[in-house]
């Protein structure tokens, strides 16, 4: 019998407006030219009733929403995803890239909102039970260029709302994520051309490409 | 200055079709007869969220909700309940009535789907930080009969829908947390006249109003 190999798990992270959405583009045209099935989602969401959460946590609402509500939607949002797409795909050998994963977290609710590391710690283990993406691309860019672009965009959603200190205290937990963990994190300097952007990108994907047996 | 005496949270438990809200009117009736301030509530619920999150739970869904996912949505929903309904309530003096809290948790995500029991202990410290409800009234029946008085009421919700084994399990799960906390909880057998059950919730609430010194 054929054993499938388990596909790998590629998250990318980053502040508002770093160029996500057109560097995710990019990173799955270069997994296709290497012949590997991608499962394209995002966080939070990526499943129907994850999605309906997602909503609930980015609209601007009259109700104050309590940091502990806050983090827990996030990990429900993020054990239906699991469950219902991630793992499933892996399972059958597809690559997912999510757009964010549980370092925004750890750097949104930790390090922006000061949600103690140990509560987030918990119930990462609760709920992904010991797995981890295999690489992330941390997107890097100085926050108030990054604001600039992200609100030359679109109305602010709840997150969006914040202050510049609040997106610096999510900036810097990301760094420090990314020094902890330099096996798993590529940090991409995105303040430099869009082809200097995709340059770094894809030095890092073949580097991991060509490191992975498996 | 005067301070005010923080209220008392009192929660109304039990499986389907035990005769909750007939007997929760019954008991605001006969605290307002003492000139209590009531706030009556209910779990999962008792904010705008918190309802949003309630139908999210309740509606049957086509995706598969995960068992962590779904504890997750209770505490979340228990948390914005908390932060923006219960302990407002509380500290300004009035009684809060929960039909169902955390209680409910533990009998039917911990007995029904057989979660952790450690796992719903944490995330009950992570959101209460100590606040427990000061007296719980358990309505105890014989599951099946109480499906048959639930199901001539309205179509089965996704809890509903559940089978037998799994209520027996839940109200066994009740019993048992009623069991190791007597002095919280009073058991009431819901099985004998409307009259009789009441007399028996007067009797509770009545010993209960008399030992409390605040």
């Amino acid at each position: 019998m054929n054993m499938v190999q388990r596909g790998r798990f590629i998250t990318v992270e980053g502040t508002e407006g770093v160029g996500k959405s057109t560097n995710i583009e990019f990173l799955c045209s270069l997994l296709k030219d290497k012949d590997i099935e991608i499962v394209l989602t995002r966080e939070p969401g990526g499943t129907p009733m994850a999605e309906e959460l997602r909503n609930m946590l980015l609209q601007p609402r009259e109700e104050s929403v309590s940091e502990d509500a806050e983090l827990l939607l996030m990990f429900a949002a993020r054990a239906q995803h699991l469950e219902n797409v991630i793992k499933p795909a892996l399972e059958r050998g597809a690559w997912v890239i999510s757009d964010r994963f549980t370092d925004a977290t750890f750097a949104y609710q930790g390090g922006g909102r000061g949600v103690d590391e140990n509560q987030i710690l918990m119930l990462e283990t609760l709920v992904q039970k010991g797995l981890q993406p295999d690489m992330t691309l941390l997107l890097d860019l100085d926050v108030e260029i990054g604001l600039k672009r992200a609100s030359a965009r679109s109305a602010p959603d709840r997150f969006e709302q914040e202050k510049v200190a609040f997106f610096e205290k999510v900036r810097a937990a990301y760094l420090a994520r990314a020094a902890n963990d330099p096996l798993r994190f590529a940090v991409i300097d995105a303040s430099v051309s869009l082809d200097a952007v995709q340059r770094q990108i894809a030095q890092a994907v073949n580097r991991f490409v060509e490191s992975d047996n498996g």
